[in-house]
């Protein structure tokens, strides 16, 4: 009955990062190759009590239908963590989504015909890439410098794709510690990229899950605390940062975008779970969020600079072997000299028994293939060096 | 900055049920408006003692990304309830959605191209046709019978869809005390229904909230059960039996078009929170889940059986004003004679504190200007006698 399939489904193909998280599923393997966070790092004992609660005297809401914008509570309580970052937005310019993934389609819904262009880093998250070109998006990578995207090639493309008689429609971006590099856009590219939109009259779509995972140096102002014209909506996301699992996010923005969104949200899911957003709300309302960011980055911190060691010790530093030392986040971001093939090297690195993901899956233009992320959030250090030593001399036996 | 949206977003319009429900909202009102579960109806405190003890127990999965289609536990819990229905299917053929509405969204999706035509009932439940018209399908609207939709007029729409050139994809049906007729499709209908569907190659979507809502009367087996051939796919909601506040639905049909729809999925939200999944299906483990139908549907029974006495009493019966005597579910379905407007009478009905939702909303081809729905879920015996009161005063009042 496959030709009932609508244009859609048969242009979304299976996930290939599915599949190769399932090939690094082996006991035995040291695996960087996954992207979630560490369930250490989620404060259990807290939310137990604080769900118990909220069900128990809640009840009439949280296990009710709610309003498709979301639960008030919990959208102020974000509002008041976000005013920290100096974003200053009002109630009716926000709205929870099922968190970032949902923003990203949600927004694609909103603003994308088929053919329409989207800018994207190059290399960006795939999630984001394969849900706009479901939606038959015309997704074009713009490379990224150690300080972010570089924007002189963001004009010259957007020019082009005028020229060719595209609309373009946003600029997808991952300002902090972006999936998969590590890299984070600086204040100055932050202010030219809104001064872009402004000029081209198109969104910034900036997607935030890492922004509370800083480790390193001051803490950068989101991209939309310098938009004045409502160029710039924004997801944060609570994935990373209190637990994957409850899959929350606000959306923040002008008011008209946010309410378009709105509007398609309900014939999707009329709104996401009343229960989680009760619950993170009160958990938001009752916690000192900066003890639990710092319990958190503690974790991370120690795995990322066990890492970083790992790295310059058995990795054949100058030899055309580079990596990102990030501020924040998940991820480390290594290339290879260009003639090595990481798809190829991924199946020798599982016999060696360590992991991680192929670069050119995050490559839209298909290019990418000597790079390579590692994800530092699980294992500890002990682990993290016998990984990297593997893997050091994979690559020592191949250059 | 109206010109970057999408024709989706265009096209999808706010929703007039929200702002009719908006007008309900003064306290004196005796509203029959809402759809919604009564909240005393939520095993509050089972679900506040199962949520910490799945948080404290099984927070490294509850807390943290699942599988797109679904935690497994949770799907083999439904899966086991669904066969004393009759219903047997394995894991591989059900998807864990964010409840029927995300079903519909992720059906819409997986099968329809701009111009397709999707057949519903004349009525059927609006939020179903917004989804499908927000994707450019063409709803067509087949008349109900008392026991189901007409099925030879269901037949030769068929044929004339096809001989215009369009492409017939799927029939939506709400098998059981349909949203907003409270009828039920009989086992006869539902036997030729799958026999349409196999002869004209086209899928049939049974959505079914209701099922477990049964007062009167014996089960009858959901449409999936008299197919052999993979021809209808079905959703079952916990939202009007469990929590709505939950938003758990689970998909079930043949597998190849479950995986089309997760595969859809992964770009949608990555997964429906795996919390949520954890509570509901540790919940259905530890209780029973017939002891809580069977009290839920003592609170409902009462309010159903108020309704209709106070209908007999109240209303002008005899002049043209008819309505269903459902078997479960929440909805009661009034014709008034075809000259009164339900949707002028809705104004001078909140003037005098009684409120129902104007039929015409949920008719696609705009017709059924003399029909309302009245929701019996919210209110007491004594309540609902005084609503039916006022209405029938009102009615008396216009004939």
């Amino acid at each position: 009955m496959n030709e009932l399939l609508s244009t859609q489904a048969r242009s979304t193909g299976a996930s290939v990062i599915k599949e190769i998280l399932q090939l690094t599923k082996q006991p035995e393997i040291i695996s960087f190759a996954g992207g979630m966070p560490n369930p250490q790092t989620f404060p259990a004992r807290e939310l137990a009590q604080i769900a118990s609660d909220v069900i128990l005297n809640h009840h009439h809401q949280a296990l009710q239908y709610g309003p498709t914008e979301g639960v008030e509570m919990f959208r102020s309580e974000m509002l008041e963590w976000l005013s920290d970052f100096g974003l200053n937005r009002g109630l009716r310019e926000t709205a929870v989504t099922t968190a970032s993934q949902q923003a990203i389609d949600l927004a694609g819904r909103t603003l994308l015909d088929p053919g329409d262009v989207v800018f994207c880093g190059l290399p960006t998250y795939l999630g984001a890439v394969q849900a706009f070109q479901g939606l038959r998006a015309d997704c074009r990578g713009i490379p990224l410098e150690e300080n972010g995207m570089d924007l002189e090639t963001l004009r010259s493309e957007i020019r082009e794709a005028r020229k060719e008689g595209k609309q373009p429609k946003f600029i997808y971006v991952i300002p902090d510690f972006q999936n998969p590099t590590g890299i984070t856009m600086c204040e100055d590219k932050r202010k030219q990229l809104v001064r872009i939109a402004e000029q081209e009259g198109i969104y910034v779509f900036e997607d935030s899950p890492y922004m509370g995972l800083r480790y390193h140096g001051d803490h950068l102002p989101p991209i939309q605390t310098y938009d004045q014209d409502g160029y710039v909506f924004t997801v944060f996301s609570l994935s990373k940062i209190l637990a994957a699992g409850m899959r929350l996010g606000l959306l923040v923005g002008e008011e008209e975008v946010i309410g378009q969104m709105v509007k398609i949200k309900r014939g999707v899911d009329v709104c996401t779970p009343p229960l989680t957003q009760h619950i993170a709300g009160n958990w938001l309302h009752q916690v000192d969020i900066y003890d639990h960011l710092s319990r958190l980055r503690g974790t991370y911190v120690e795995n990322l600079e066990s890492m970083l060691e790992a790295l310059d010790k058995y990795l054949p530093n100058g030899e055309g072997v580079t990596w990102t030392s990030p501020n924040g986040g998940l991820f480390i971001w290594v290339e290879l000299p260009k003639h090595l093939d990481t798809s190829e090297l991924f199946y020798r690195a599982t016999e060696e028994k360590v992991a991680f993901v192929p670069g050119e899956h995050f490559f839209v233009d298909g290019s990418g293939s000597h790079t390579m992320r590692l994800c530092f959030s699980e294992g500890n250090p002990k682990k993290i060096d016998e990984g990297i030593h593997r893997l050091g001399n994979l690559l020592a036996d191949c250059l």
